[in-house]
């Protein structure tokens, strides 16, 4: 197998290789789209499960809201229509005839949702209605990169209405709890949270809250956004409800997502030069045992004691027992390590007559004999050691990566020089906020919520300021 | 709450009042498309559940392929496009300016996912390739309902890849096993079984297996399909591989298929005049608990019972206990019976007192008290009663509803008064299967293994001739 590139040669093409060499994604025949593989694919289902399990528990309900929107639609909120439908992807011939109104494939569905909240919403006794859809939607880009940015891609778009704009704020903060508790117990990935600056909230909300993660070379990446809508689409669409004091009122809303782009996320802050790094409670499999097989030996008696120690583990563990005769172990390894299986179990003839098996952990490379019999015990626990140190490792990265700069000269020089997240004092206009990223392409990531106040903005120089964390953004 | 159109009065009007009353689905506001509410929506979930475990089970992973297709690659195999041109919609804009080459939304994904297989398949070691997709797909239709015919619908689309054309067919044959018994364990829908005529065959396909159900009011609705490709699409995108002998040969493949038209079917199949029916095994609730309120009452006694009796029970079946205190105990009885809940337990007062629920079934009506020691071990019970009777009713239907014909005026007076499958005798020949079909409505379902031989056509007098069943079909 040819290698890697190494991040510090080239870290984009570190990642492509690795997407495309673990056989997670593909390019398709249509630019900027994506073939999703098994593997990637496998990646997917574990994330969707989960999520959906945590949206269910938080009382949400799915639906699925039709692909094909009327462009008029797209229209009737003014920040929403200038925010896509430069991107949009537009239907005007079905059934070989040219349409009387051309139809936009969803960028996002607030629009469509909201017209048909328009007929199910009458009554204070209609609310809340908390719907999630999993869906694919189109936003036509220019530069595309494999999950991270492709014109088609997948995900859950919740939309949610509300009685009052406290409910409907406190559900826009709950979901982007959700989002943090994936990102970090199941991701493993430490983020920092807070809401996004005027110039980079989402078109069509009031707030926008986010959670942004690290990746290993110092660029951040948004990774699940949360909105609370105010009463813009309820408006748009004339959604009113009569409340309980007969008065009618406009609906609350809000909005929330994530998407593929999660799993170049994952890629970008484990893996390493060997391939693939994945924590366990996302690996398709957590365990693959490979029987050290000998060319012209009888390999019966190996391969029956991988079954068999397999067998009790099966019930705990995703593992899969590798007893392919036509490639060796050592290309057998190399293969899981690429496509990042948390713990592969060695069993050789050695191992055999002494009674164990070595256990090898992807993500220090640490191997270590093991009795058969501590097996069935010992994996899992070791999994979850391997779930745990990936989030302090990464959660120390994260840490090493938040500077701070007081002078705009600092500013920049640090963020040329170590990159991350670069705190520093923002007076809060958007004229500001644009000149320093057309001068540094650093953005504004998010404000935190009790934001350190500054007397003076980096840029302008004018007060009351308050220190905000920058970074170049995929 | 307003009654329902009874099945005798107007059978299709009947179907739609369930869809839209029961809050299954809604019409949205692009023609043909629609919308899947939660507990439509619910069902579906149960369906993917059930049949992704299947699909597992037999060697098949999850992929996604583009939703977007270029319009020169549905070119490439010459009955393919015959069948799907006239009905894609085409994407002719992107990004604000029109495309080089239009893009079809996929109809159905053998072009784009042959595309990919070109770059994937090189020896007999990379087969049998055995993909799954579920995605959306558009047909733009002109005739459309709720569920059964929509221009955009959900589904799942298997696509295979094999060394030889006896691996394909048997491929193609165990994945209409697969539907077939999930029509049968799951949705308790018996169906005939068998391959379509030339002139009912999937655009592409050599041949095309399937599975055909009988709805109540005597017309038959085609459940799944399972396509044997042969190597017509490997050779429509020059897919060949190294087989064991070194030699370059075309690649074998199947396709299969099957959509949220099965909703409609489980809707027609068991439902009455008082809402739907659901077999247990895909009812998003089994069992609601449903508590006797009293007005101006102390009801905290019986709503805690409520809650204690759920509790156990929760760990077996989907339930809910039905709190709510702003409808009556009759408004809640009618809506969980429109949703067609499996069973219900009603807990008043002196039901209380005596250690007592009774319980209501929704397939029968039927009421028995039963203790509310026993409730934990009875419930789960009867909802495997209620399964297994359901099959049994939809059976009984389907037997009944076969009917047989000698002469074409027989047929045609059978088909008139009792409707249902008629078998009656032909030639094979396409022309003949398109002068009944113009002349009846019925078209042939399919072509049993080992259908009867006949000495002469029904309709040309020509022999031999099979046994086949006509139906008018949805």
């Amino acid at each position: 197998m040819a290698k890697l590139t190494k991040r510090s040669q080239d870290y984009s093409q570190w990642y492509i290789d690795i997407v495309t060499r673990a056989e997670m994604a593909d390019y398709a025949p249509v630019k900027g789209c994506m073939v999703i593989r098994p593997w990637g694919y496998a990646i997917w289902e574990r994330m969707v499960r989960a999520l959906d399990d945590m949206f269910k528990a938080t009382g949400h309900s799915n639906a699925y809201f039709p692909l094909l929107i009327p462009q008029s639609f797209l229209q009737k909120e003014a920040e929403h229509v200038e925010g896509f439908a430069p991107e949009c992807a537009v239907v005007t011939h079905g059934g070989g005839k040219e349409l009387e109104e051309p139809l936009v494939i969803r960028p996002t569905s607030e629009t469509i949702i909201w017209a048909m909240y328009k007929k199910w919403i009458q009554s204070w006794r209609d609310l809340p209605l908390l719907l999630n859809q999993w869906a694919n939607v189109v936003r036509w880009e220019m530069r595309t990169r494999l999950f991270l940015r492709t014109a088609e891609f997948l995900w859950q778009e919740g939309h949610t209405a509300h009685a009052t704009a406290q409910e409907a704020v406190e559900e826009a903060e709950r979901m982007l709890g959700v989002y943090r508790n994936f990102a970090e117990q199941w991701m493993a990935m430490p983020i920092l949270a807070g809401r996004k600056s005027e110039g980079q909230k989402f078109p069509g909300a009031v707030t926008t809250y986010t959670i942004e993660a690290l990746m290993q070379d110092g660029k951040a990446l948004q990774a699940g956004t949360s909105h609370y809508l105010g009463q813009n689409f309820a408006k748009a669409f004339d959604v009113q409800f009569q409340n309980r004091d007969k008065q009618l009122e406009y609906v609350y809303a809000t909005s929330w997502g994530v998407s593929t782009r999660l799993i170049g996320a994952l890629v970008m802050v484990h893996s390493d030069d060997a391939g693939l790094v994945l924590p366990p409670r996302l690996a398709p499999l957590e365990v693959v045992i490979v029987p050290i097989l000998k060319a012209d030996a009888d390999n019966a008696g190996i391969v029956t004691a991988a079954y068999r120690i397999a067998e009790p583990l099966d019930e705990k563990v995703r593992l899969r027992v590798d007893n392919r005769d036509n490639v060796s172990p050592g290309w057998k390894f190399n293969e899981w390590e690429l496509k990042g299986v948390p713990i592969r179990l060695e069993l050789g003839p050695k191992d055999l007559a002494e009674n164990k098996v070595v256990l090898v952990r992807r993500d220090t490379g640490e191997k270590m004999p093991i009795s058969q019999d501590e097996v069935v015990f010992k994996v899992p626990e070791i999994l979850e050691e391997i779930q745990a140190s990936l989030y302090k490792k990464a959660k120390e990265r994260l840490e090493a990566g938040c500077h701070q700069a007081g002078s705009y000269d600092e500013f920049k020089k640090v963020l040329d020089e170590k990159g991350g997240f670069v705190f520093a004092p923002w007076c809060g206009s958007r004229e500001c906020e644009a000149r320093i990223s057309d001068e540094t392409k650093a953005t504004i990531r998010l404000v935190p919520d009790g934001a350190e106040e500054c007397p003076a903005c980096m840029r302008c120089g004018k007060g009351p300021a308050k220190r905000v964390p920058f970074a170049v953004a995929y």
